[in-house]
């Protein structure tokens, strides 16, 4: 039986740190150009990731959640029963890939100094603005051998490496900190509180034939089920997993 | 020796129509939805069209240039030296065309009808804006058996199958009118004069390093050939082949 997998950030913040792990995955896979058209995902993901890196102060917000982690789990260290070799082993992790962090230029800017990406950026967004008139020198590119555009990816990928590292880290382990536990949402709906949660994450049985609109912060949050069929708010009850991620 | 191919439409109603063949071969290409994120290409496509859509209309336009091309071929017949019988099943091609362009609603009417497509498609614009906990129905929808997101988009282009019938034959004739023919750009310069041309068909060999900017529009184009590397003008003669198509 297939399984819905969700997720849902609980707060602006970690809504943003998700949309950019998703781009950073989506402009991975694409980076091998092994289809025609993937290099429309690859572009898409970098654009998008460069306006979301104008909006916000990504570094800073995420050496700060770093830290925090970090002091978290110092709290750990010589308390009785705690694997102390594995504790340190973790607080070595986050040392390393704050350093690497704190080093790191801001987010974005070797993509917008690129004069080939700032060259193609603008009207990539046009819709279907992606053709060979509109980029003809993204349509050179294109026509480059498969080994150079790679090397042009991973460069390019390579630039956003404390990033990927920092925010993959903290994602990892806040979803750590949430067990999958069973529940039920009664006449298709389910509340809680929460304590200072980030993610919630969520396990469906595809047979409901429900996804869910989750609203919320993170202390407390409710979750309402909708028919997919129908468009309209589910009255069963609805057996699902929830795990609380803080 | 790679060749870089490229078009240039030199009037505004053939940069759309060109703009909406490329969307209709994303959408086609991607509707297998084989490889994870296909369906952010599918959708794009989609919603792209629609929102072409929206700005002209597509429909008396087409209409008006397949009639265009028939009065023109209609000339040959009855003349010595003209294939009749092939010059016969290519004006029936274009009455069965455009009988079903005549025939069906405005484009993308059925697509914005369709529920589902339109609950997704503002926020499916954001940037990073496809991860689940934006678009909760997308993510369930994603979650269903292979076969039924395939009919789900075979339903989806089907509704454009008369546009795409029609723009197709447009441009398939329209192409066939230009031959290709060697030209040289001279100090990366070529101009020329042309008569009612709405297509420009390019060959131009990697080894030169270039690619084209073009300008004019269809009574008369020019081309300046510029360096990738450098993206400056090219200044050496650079040998392409050129189509004017009409």
């Amino acid at each position: 039986m297939t399984t819905h997998k969700f997720e849902h950030p609980l707060n602006e913040k970690t809504r943003i740190y998700l949309r950019v792990e998703s781009l950073l995955r989506q402009a991975h896979l694409a980076s091998g150009f092994a289809e025609n058209h993937q290099y429309q995902l690859f572009f898409r993901a970098l654009f998008d990731m460069v306006e979301i890196f104008e909006q916000l102060q990504l570094k800073s917000e995420l050496a700060k959640d770093l830290e925090k982690q970090r002091l978290s789990y110092r709290h750990w260290l010589h308390v009785e029963g705690v694997d102390q070799e594995a504790l340190t082993s973790l607080l070595n992790d986050i040392d390393v890939v704050h350093k690497q962090l704190m080093r790191a230029e801001r987010f974005g800017q070797a993509l917008k100094d690129d004069r080939f990406l700032s060259s193609i950026r603008q009207r990539f967004n046009l819709p279907g603005g992606s053709c060979c008139f509109d980029l003809p020198a993204l349509h050179y590119w294109l026509h480059l051998p498969l080994e150079r555009k790679k090397q042009d990816a991973q460069k390019w990928l390579d630039s956003l490496k404390p990033l990927s590292d920092a925010l993959n880290l903290w994602l990892k382990l806040t979803r750590e900190t949430g067990q999958f536990k069973a529940q039920i949402g009664r006449a298709g709906f389910f509340q809680s509180d929460a304590d200072e949660a980030n993610i919630l994450r969520l396990h469906i049985p595809m047979e409901h034939g429900v996804y869910p609109m989750i609203s919320g912060h993170k202390n407390r949050f409710a979750i309402k089920f909708m028919s997919f069929e129908s468009g309209q708010a589910c009255t069963q009850d609805v057996e699902f997993e929830l795990a609380v991620c803080s």
